[in-house]
This record gives C-alpha cells, sequence and structure tokens, in this order.
C-alpha cells in the first residue's frame, strides 16, 4: 500500500519557507497550506513580492545603503551635513536613527563588525570606502554607533585608531539610562555608565 | 530634512510578508532583510516555488484533496478498500492519518466542517460528492474523523444521520487515552470517554 503523502510541489513549497529565519517545520507547513488554500493572488502577490524585491534591491558599493538600481539616497544626500558621517553596522540601523530624527549628518554602513570567530576581518567590511569618503567629503566627525558588546566594541576601536590618525574626531552616542525606565531596571554596566557620564541639570 | 528610509521595494516585501500566518512587522522584517541580502538564489528559490505552488497545485473536486493538474491520488487509489472511506475535514488530516499507516481504505475531504457563526453550511462543504462516492463506490462504511469540538460534533452528527439512511454503515476513531500520557495528563473527558470505552485486556 502506498501511502498518500503530501504532492512534491507542497513539500518542495514547505522546504523553501523552512529556510527563511525563525520558521520552523510546523509554521513552514501551516504558511505553505495557507499560501495554496488562500485567494490565488495571495501567493502570487508574495511570491512575486519576493523575486523583485531580491532582483532590484542591493547594496551601495561605497556607503553600504539599500539602493534600487543605480541612485543611493545617502550618497546623493546634498542637504545633509557631509562632514559628520555616523558609522553603523546595518543598513537597518540607519533607518532606526532616521526614526529618532535627531542625526543631519550622512551614514556610512559597514555591513557588519570585526568578529574573528566567524572569518569576519576588517577587509570583509566596507572600511576602505569609508576612509574614502573621509578624505574626499572631508569629514570632520565619525559618530561611531554600533553594537555595545564585545565585538562591536572591538569595532569601534579599531575604527577610532585609523581615523584618529587621519585627524577626525571621533565620537559615539550617549550610554546611560534609557528613556521611561526607572533605576531599578537598569543592569549594573548602564547605570554606571550613567552615572559616570552625569550631565548639567538645568 | 528628508527622512531616509527603507526603499519602496523593501517596505513592500515586508507588508507582502506580514500576511503569511502568524507573521507580525518585527519578523516580517527580519525575513524581508534576510531574503535581500543573502544570496539571490535563496530569495529566487522561495519566491518561485511559492508562484509554482499555487499555480499548480488545488483540491481534487471530487474527494478535496490536494492534487497536481488533473490527477488525484485517492481517487487514483486502486490498491486500497474502497468499500471503506475516512471523512476527515483538511487534506492534512488524510497525511496525518497516512503516517500511521493504520488505515488501508480511502479518503474524502470535507474542507472544513459546519459552523453556522462563520456562515458555512453544508453546501460549502463536499457533502454532494461523498454522497455521490458511497453511490458509485459502493462503500459500505465511512469512518467520520472530525475535530472532537463542538462543530465537529455538529459535522459528524450530521453526516450520521444522512448516511445512515443510505444504508451505509458510520463509524468514529477510538477515543481514550493517549500514548505516552499518565493519567494525571488526561483531562475529565477523555478520561470518562476511555472508561466508558474500556476493552479487554487480553
Amino acid at each position: 500500500l502506498r501511502k498518500i503523502s503530501y504532492p512534491e510541489q507542497l513539500t518542495e513549497l514547505v522546504d523553501q519557507l523552512r529556510r527563511l529565519p525563525g520558521i520552523g517545520p510546523r509554521s513552514a507547513e501551516r504558511m505553505a497550506l495557507w499560501l495554496i488554500s488562500g485567494k490565488p493572488e495571495l501567493a502570487r502577490d508574495i511570491g512575486s513580492s519576493i523575486l523583485t524585491a531580491r532582483e532590484n534591491l542591493g547594496h551601495c558599493p561605497r556607503c553600504g545603503f539599500f539602493i534600487t538600481g543605480e541612485s543611493c539616497r545617502v550618497c546623493e544626500e546634498t542637504s545633509r551635513d557631509l562632514g559628520l558621517v555616523c558609522v553603523v553596522e546595518h543598513p537597518t540601523d540607519v533607518v532606526a536613527i532616521e526614526r529618532s530624527g535627531a542625526f543631519s549628518g550622512t551614514y556610512h554602513c559597514l555591513g557588519g563588525r570585526i568578529a574573528p570567530l566567524d572569518h569576519i576581518g576588517p577587509e570583509e567590511l566596507r572600511i576602505e570606502p569609508l576612509l574614502k569618503r573621509v578624505e574626499e567629503q572631508e569629514v570632520r566627525e565619525v559618530v561611531l554607533a554600533l553594537s555595545s558588546d564585545v565585538e562591536g566594541e572591538a569595532t569601534a576601536n579599531y575604527l577610532r585608531e585609523i581615523l584618529i590618525a587621519r585627524q577626525v574626531t571621533v565620537t559615539r552616542p550617549a550610554q546611560g539610562l534609557p528613556a521611561g525606565g526607572g533605576l531599578d531596571n537598569a543592569d549594573e554596566v548602564t547605570l554606571s555608565r550613567a552615572m559616570a557620564g552625569r550631565t548639567p541639570f538645568s
């Protein structure tokens, strides 16, 4: 007796959806069944959207932000302070900082951070293009907005050395208590940095 | 100052992925970024897989199982006992029962269950094709393997009436204690049904 199983294309779809980050076998099956049972437009829209986005979106070879086609929103920016560059790990960090509305300079996405255990050295990151920008754009200040874990710190230290050698002021975002949180929710490191960096209350 | 935001195609992709069941805004963003940053083949494979599956997979108008093109694995089955039909709600239930390897008859997928609150009446389900099969296939026994909640019970009762009127034996899977579970894990209803349906220990 041959067991009745899912048609091959359904199994194939489940396998493909399982490759998505955070999607296990159960969710993949649920998504696959939903896709093939719902309105045909749904699956068509989602499928084509994936294909179009992948085909048209890329990273700017200069600053690392997302680009569609040739034009890069960060590099084409003229209304922004070109002498002030904020270095981040990923393009998504740019959007997060932009949401805050508190920065009027330009951005540079490294594409990650130095992580020897993952075989990511300085050469794997967009450091050369950053140094080129520093020269061409007459950058006077670079803000290093990297993660505050060990690898982020190491990357920040590495960059500080080579930037200071080029007579650039190197800064980083203030570290302290997050907005809306009580003192009892802050961890020791955050609290000690907040106390050390205390500012006049005016 | 114009805020730098995601390119339109990326926002569009996030919006599309959010339509998937169980995917919130954060997971959709994570999936979208993963799709456009990873190897191009990844996105291409996943995207085309969704399109192909939706285009080629459908439900058999007769038994309701998945079909690719014209052929239906359930309806084409000849090595199986055609006089024994197991009625389930969804095609996925067929695969679950097949995994158990304990059934050698054929299947019939209703496409859901009677749920007046969701405006699903008997006409919305594949009941007509079932009755047609009962006559054509000379079915002697129908196993109603539906959910054991209120709506599943109502659907089972409805089907039993019309099937018994056609001189068909109507059965259902045994209810009792699940394998591997202790008595203290079983709820009252399960336990009372298991006790009422106790079988000789031989």
